[in-house]
């Protein structure tokens, strides 16, 4: 037995244990493919020895506004800055806290006084917001010699020079000490900064806020391990060498499912755009070979419905991750039949971005469309970087039978899984009792093995004792030749404890669709409780990622005038 | 600062923590491509839920034999057993050593008794060799009790049914108590066996023994941590879903290249061969649309100069890794020709398989063939899923000049590198000094960061001062067109103190080829004092894994008759 000790107590040395962090993919995308390009952004475009420079100076300037361990937030959309911030926030040890723009002031100042934010860099265009969100928090409890420095991202491709800029400043920010320009910073920064390594590869990379309720905010950490490791898993998905990545999903959702730091590993191609433009992203596609992009479903939406002028031929095999809500098959079918490969995958904030990954069979090519479709609108199975996915009876702990039928919660672990919640002990205990991450959403498994949700808890709608899942409903009504988008959530009924309310946005096809009518179609497609008894044609309200914001429509559905209520016995 | 701590000590748990390790990737395989195919030997044919089982019912088997922390070894050419034990061993928590086949008896039992092997697995060809080397080492030392469990491979496609392993049995292991055949092991192994998954990442899963003399063993640890890394990253250099890998590379190679898991990994599928057969590898490639297989140089050489009839059209793009030594150019661009992708990728034992990876630059894509091949027979760039690796000045450990003149030490480190030499404290801390594992290979930096290699401290030849690179040597009359394979040793010389000996195989082609032409023609195309001195005609020895070996070449040079010795001043 002497020689298995031997063995095993060799121990780590600098030589063969390395924390794993994804900064070193910059470092050594700098060092291997120097000259290759980076980042594009409009006019803009650097190689990556150039992205490697200034993500140096970053980290010395952000070295400046904080200690190792502190946060620094940003509230901007996708840019040539915040794609930086990803390497040079980390590369001084300061933790990254990305920003979702949509929030409000109130939202923002409450989580910039959880995670007491050390500098908010923050786009030109949200510096309204910002300030004010600053204010609410400054005027309530920080006290003054803790202020945030500001750092001001200026775009350089929407404004004409620092002009605007200039009068901003002056507009928000009269008697703002700390206010600094991006590219000022960088200028300033120090070029040979010697890079703070993780002494740990579970120390925390980054922090991401779910859109949970801003009451009590969700802080989800990221540590170096589990991104490096996502960042693998990530280009094994959907990537290879000299890949084209095109950034329509935002980078601050789940640090872009880990693409930002992706992307490096394989010293691909960054091309950025600020918004989703279904024109542009064409153009881009076009012009760049693009050969990779993220977008939930509602952005397929977007392009499967984009004029036909706009569009323009692919320059070759063009992977689309979708994932943030379950694509209609109809959705899927469309972009596959305009040339897109369609790869689903099904994650969320706290696994780093995807957790199923809907796994394509060859012995499916042969099926009919319409099967395919369905096959690959399933969330599917476990990526190669998770120890273990199930879906349980959360009460028991045990697996639901794989027949399609029986419903679970989804339960995941592995090393990319969050570190936890930042300042919520309780919640992390919560959310990884028995050993096992739950997500919260409801699923069965087929019995092939792939995983389908079912809906999340909160979405599921419960009529007359029956479950009725929300994304059923909206697959059907997806199918319907007229409805551009839709979405379904519960009306509370006095007869059925709940119903399901359908609001819908229209296509402009001249067709004349009423409620009745569509509750008709509905019938016909789905058994009889299932179908809407409201219909409500209005359009639908987003979160910044493009998902659809259930909780505001499940408040309209609330608010209802009880006249209007269509309930009655069948 | 008390919320950076807050943020830093949330724990690892069971739900956010896995060791990773790289038999995950069969559990998953299993359950989300159960119907896939696994492994294809001749007739034979698995799929994953089958390897999964068979896998399940070895580690069953092995747990009787050995203890957690024991090690096991196997003596075979590649075939499916060799195969199932790199998943089952290790689901026992045994640690698997596999032994070339082309070491002698003696060698053998020092390995044995070095590693003190609780069970040899061995496949019946090898049956005689292995009882040699059990009874040199039982002889000398083992008390009786402890004597090694022997089981017995079969090979099902080589031989017809059980009478030939009956009879063997009788001939060589009369009086052996505990020998079995490998079939009969699983049938009575338990397919619902409880895997024991590493505690800890770090813990060892194999051990290779490095073709170093066999007085003093290099038994080389890896664990599990670092073959889950090389896994993915060897996938991420040359594979995508769906691929069908081929083995000509011998499995007990560096447990063959990592890709032995990484082919699970992808739920990929393996095409073995139990050697190389340059016909049988084009009817293997076309039958099952091959995809990517690794060799070395020397089996390109093969593939190149194989009679014209026996070539097939490729059914698609065939990625092959090419490692073990420098491929010629003239190789690469004949591969080329045929249709194959040649990727060149350098590695040793100590690092799992690959360090470097010779990362293709599109630019270089509009260079004449031949300066793409001098690009290409380079040995490249660290691989992602390093930390560094630096050409260094070993006496000062400074990085020598990115000039492509200047020689160093290749040295790396990361998490890929070994965790260490079995029993050997001394020369663990040797190969890992400074912090940096020592790879004892000389080379030069380029001025674009792309290292080549001029040859292992041992291989280069110093004649009057001069060090001169046995491999830009063999690159020159490798582009003779009459000579098949060539090597090149020091030959000890009273004048120059060494001089180059080449030892050259010619090709039938009829022509007539003095050794005063070849010397003339090197004399062409290198600086004088590096042409050869020597130029003998044979056969050149190779190691089980196609390598030259240059060991017994220098053993012939230096016994060379002095009166033969052509040294003479310039």
């Amino acid at each position: 037995m002497s020689e298995r000790r031997d063995t095993n107590l060799l121990p780590k040395c600098e030589a063969n244990y390395a924390p794993l962090t994804p900064l070193r993919f910059l470092e050594r995308a700098a060092s291997v493919h120097g000259d290759r390009v980076s980042v594009i952004y409009g006019e803009l475009s650097y190689t990556w020895a150039q992205t490697f420079e200034r993500c140096r100076r970053l980290a010395s300037a952000v070295s400046r506004l904080a200690s190792a361990g502190d946060t620094i937030s940003v509230v901007a959309p996708n840019c040539p800055a915040i794609y930086e911030m990803h390497f040079g926030v980390p590369m001084a040890g300061v933790v990254l806290n990305t920003m979702n723009i949509r929030i409000d002031a109130n939202a923002l100042s409450v989580l910039f006084s959880h995670c007491e934010t050390k500098a908010v860099f923050v786009d030109l265009e949200y510096l309204p917001l910002v300030h004010k969100a600053l204010q609410i928090w400054l005027s309530s409890s920080q006290p003054p010699g803790k202020r945030p420095h500001i750092v001001v991202i200026e775009d350089r491709c929407i404004s004409s020079g620092t002009g605007s800029m200039m009068s901003s400043k002056k507009k928000y920010l009269a008697g703002w000490g700390e206010l600094v320009e991006y590219e000022e910073l960088l200028q300033n920064g120090d070029p040979q900064f010697v890079i703070q390594w993780p002494a740990d590869e579970w120390d925390t990379i980054s922090l991401n806020y779910t859109s949970g309720t801003t009451s009590q905010p969700k802080g989800v950490l990221y540590n170096h391990r589990g991104t490096y490791l996502m960042s693998l898993i990530a280009i094994i998905m959907e990537m290879n060498e000299n890949s084209v990545f095109l950034w329509t999903l935002p980078m601050f959702h789940c640090n872009g499912w880990c693409y930002t730091w992706g992307v490096a590993a394989l010293a691909g191609t960054n091309i950025i755009m600020r918004s989703v433009d279904v024109k542009l992203m064409y153009e881009l596609i076009a012009k760049h070979k693009v050969t990779t992009f993220c977008a939930v479903p509602t952005v397929l939406n977007m392009i499967v419905n984009a004029e036909q002028h706009i569009k323009k031929p692919l320059p070759g095999r063009v992977t689309v991750v979708t994932s943030g809500a379950t694509p209609p098959p109809s959705v899927i079918i469309q972009m596959e039949q305009e040339g897109f490969s369609i790869v689903h995958v099904y994650g969320l904030t706290e696994a780093h971005g995807a957790l199923l990954v809907c796994d394509w069979k060859p012995e499916w090519d042969d099926l009919p469309v319409q099967t395919q479709a369905h096959l690959k609108a399933r969330q599917g199975v476990l990526h190669v970087g998770l120890q273990a996915v199930a879906v349980l009876n959360p009460s028991t702990m045990e697996p639901v039978l794989s027949d399609g039928v029986t419903v679970g919660e989804i339960m995941a672990k592995g090393s990319t899984i969050m570190k936890g919640y930042l300042k919520d002990k309780e919640a992390t205990r919560r959310a990884f009792e028995g050993g096992w991450f739950h997500t919260g959403d409801l699923a069965v498994v087929h019995p092939d093995g792939y995983i389908e949700i079912k809906d999340r808890s909160k979405d599921i709608i419960i009529s007359g004792g029956e479950n009725i899942s929300s994304i059923e409903v909206e697959s059907v009504l997806h199918q319907h030749p007229d409805i551009f988008e839709a979405a379904v959530v519960a009306r509370p009924d006095p007869f059925w404890g709940e119903t399901p309310c359908a609001f819908v946005k229209l296509k402009e096809t001249g067709n004349t669709i009423t409620r009745e009518s569509l509750i008709a179609y509905c019938r016909e497609h789905l058994p009889r409780f299932a179908a809407p008894k409201t219909v409500i044609f209005c359009d639908l309200p987003k979160t910044a990622t493009g998902k659809i914001q259930k909780n505001v429509l499940r408040e309209r559905a609330k608010a209802l005038d009880p006249g209007a209520q269509q309930s009655s016995k069948l």
